[in-house]
């Protein structure tokens, strides 16, 4: 049974096991250093649909039935799903998993939601509560475009600091814990920083601070420093937010950079592809999570990582009303 | 601890408290037959702030901030937050409970929000992670019509069905369980269940569906029947969506008719005020728990009841790319 060691950080009795997982992404992340990776590269960035949102629900619903089918599991054997998603009204979720016929709890947090989802599929699971969950969720470049920015018909100019919304999802399933790992072994809930950023094109830059503080305060609740994990990897801060991390926590005399990495950062080749800042969307760690680290975690060339994925709670509303982006970051640590 | 009885339902060992709990809403929510069981009606529908978006936001923290005093506690005795609300991004979760400083996990579950919250703050608790939990949300009549239908002043004309957006909101801070209730005893997650409804003027009937799923399953799962409760209420069906609900559970020889209510219809008086099909929106059903049946609960009027907030996943996006609109609803058992 999972146990609360601080107001918001929990240690897990039982570490649940993360049985099964999946990515898949869209062509142009396929293209990026970690295309292999992945378990399926679609070239069709309409995933056989109609509209951009359609599309990422499509995404979504294959990558949750690829996860189910690497874990040879059925839906039907499925108890229950966490999802979440950037579109307007959790669109993709309420979309694209509809057919699935799996009770569900969504929840917003942004590019934070795999994050969040693995928290909660976590202390559910090690509460006895669990059996098999599912924690998922995606982002599509089009849509997000479309719906945070311009129409990709209009052909913005980006910023050097604006990041590429990944065309990626990823899905894991849950399972109370068994030998084989990886597991969850902690977590800590996030809660929202703003430092006053009010640039949408520098989401790195409002997220930061978020990872900072959860990154600290999971340290300082377990009695932990940077050294106990051999990684600690953000989803997506990109190039100019991943400094900042680094240089808001060495104030705070936590050195992590030699084992610091960001998801945003991995995904695409700077020298190639045309990303500016890095990658982002809650699709970008989740696939990053999912296709690249869970496997080397589950061979061994990982044994502690610390998962911070980092949500811009951004809206174009609010920031024509010229308020700032809130930022927030949950701590999951996943273990070999 | 929580105990799992079925795929989707859960047991409370040592059932938790529902410590203190407030309700704030608008001006025409204050004229109508419940008017006097809130906490605080404000006649600014602003609330003191310069857009509806920044007002929701307001009126939410206005509401969590009376809850937590009536409750004698600071924001600081607050170990974690779960919220969520209608307007996109969940503007009014992440800018309305910023400056809190809580640990926050947020949700999506349209209308259903407030089952949602408060299924997810009772297993937290009654699987020993809670201590003081906050389960909340809100919505404005003013934000949510220019999100999901026109500019107020564009002066649409509303259809016989359309429901009235409530000015409203509620917040509980839910302790470990106590001898003194209210007690959420059970709760069960609802599924996505979509009938083909695409007039996002009739959300009522594209969540009764979804509203008998989980009222059904609640009650098979735990071998009871309707006469079990005093009350089954559910968040904001309104006139056509109530009537739906009890046909579509008669179909099934459930008869819930001689205690069946629904937080939108009780929230307006239909003979006085213009609201067509009845209220809705996440503060509808989340005020009138908190605002008029947790009081009554309390003092032994009613001993159980179950409540159904129930959600339509609508997008506008999705609607003029011609989707149906999926419901969602999650019950919540509460006891005297």
């Amino acid at each position: 049974m999972a146990k609360k060691i601080s107001r918001n950080t929990f240690v897990m009795d039982n570490p649940p096991t993360i049985h099964s997982y999946a990515a898949i992404v869209g062509s142009k992340e396929g293209e990026g250093p970690l295309g292999k990776d992945f378990d399926q590269v679609y070239e069709d960035n309409y995933f056989g649909q109609s509209t951009w949102e359609k599309a990422e629900g499509e995404l979504l619903r294959l990558t949750v039935m690829k996860a189910l089918e690497k874990g040879k599991l059925r839906k039907e054997d499925i108890d229950m799903l966490f999802a979440g998603d950037l579109l307007n009204q959790c669109t993709t979720t309420s979309y694209g998993l509809r057919e699935l016929d799996i009770p569900l709890l969504c929840v917003y947090g942004a590019c934070s939601t795999m994050s969040e989802t693995l928290l909660m599929s976590a202390l559910v699971t090690d509460s006895g509560l669990g059996g098999n969950i599912v924690a998922c969720t995606s982002s599509h470049f089009c849509s997000a475009e479309r719906q945070f920015r311009f129409p990709l018909s209009y052909g913005g100019v980006r910023t050097p600091t604006a990041q590429w919304t990944c065309t990626a999802s990823g899905a894991c399933v849950i399972q109370p814990g068994g030998l084989e790992g990886p597991h969850i072994q902690a977590a800590t809930v996030g809660k929202i920083v703003d430092m006053g950023v009010t640039d949408a094109n520098n989401m790195g830059a409002a997220m930061a601070p978020a990872a900072a503080y959860v990154i600290k305060t999971h340290l300082a609740d377990r009695g932990l420093s940077p050294e106990d994990f051999d990684l600690i990897l953000t989803g997506d801060l990109g190039r100019v937010g991943g400094t900042l991390l680094i240089e808001l926590l060495s104030k705070d005399g936590i050195d992590i950079s030699s084992r610091y990495k960001d998801c945003g950062t991995m995904m695409f080749d700077f020298s190639k592809q045309d990303v500016h800042g890095g990658g982002s969307g809650c699709g970008c760690s989740a696939s990053v999570l999912c296709g690249h680290f869970l496997d080397r975690i589950k061979k061994g060339e990982y044994k502690n990582v610390l998962f911070c994925a980092t949500g811009a709670l951004m809206s174009p509303t609010m920031s024509q009303q010229g308020e700032s982006i809130p930022g927030i970051s949950h701590a999951v640590h996943i273990s070999g």
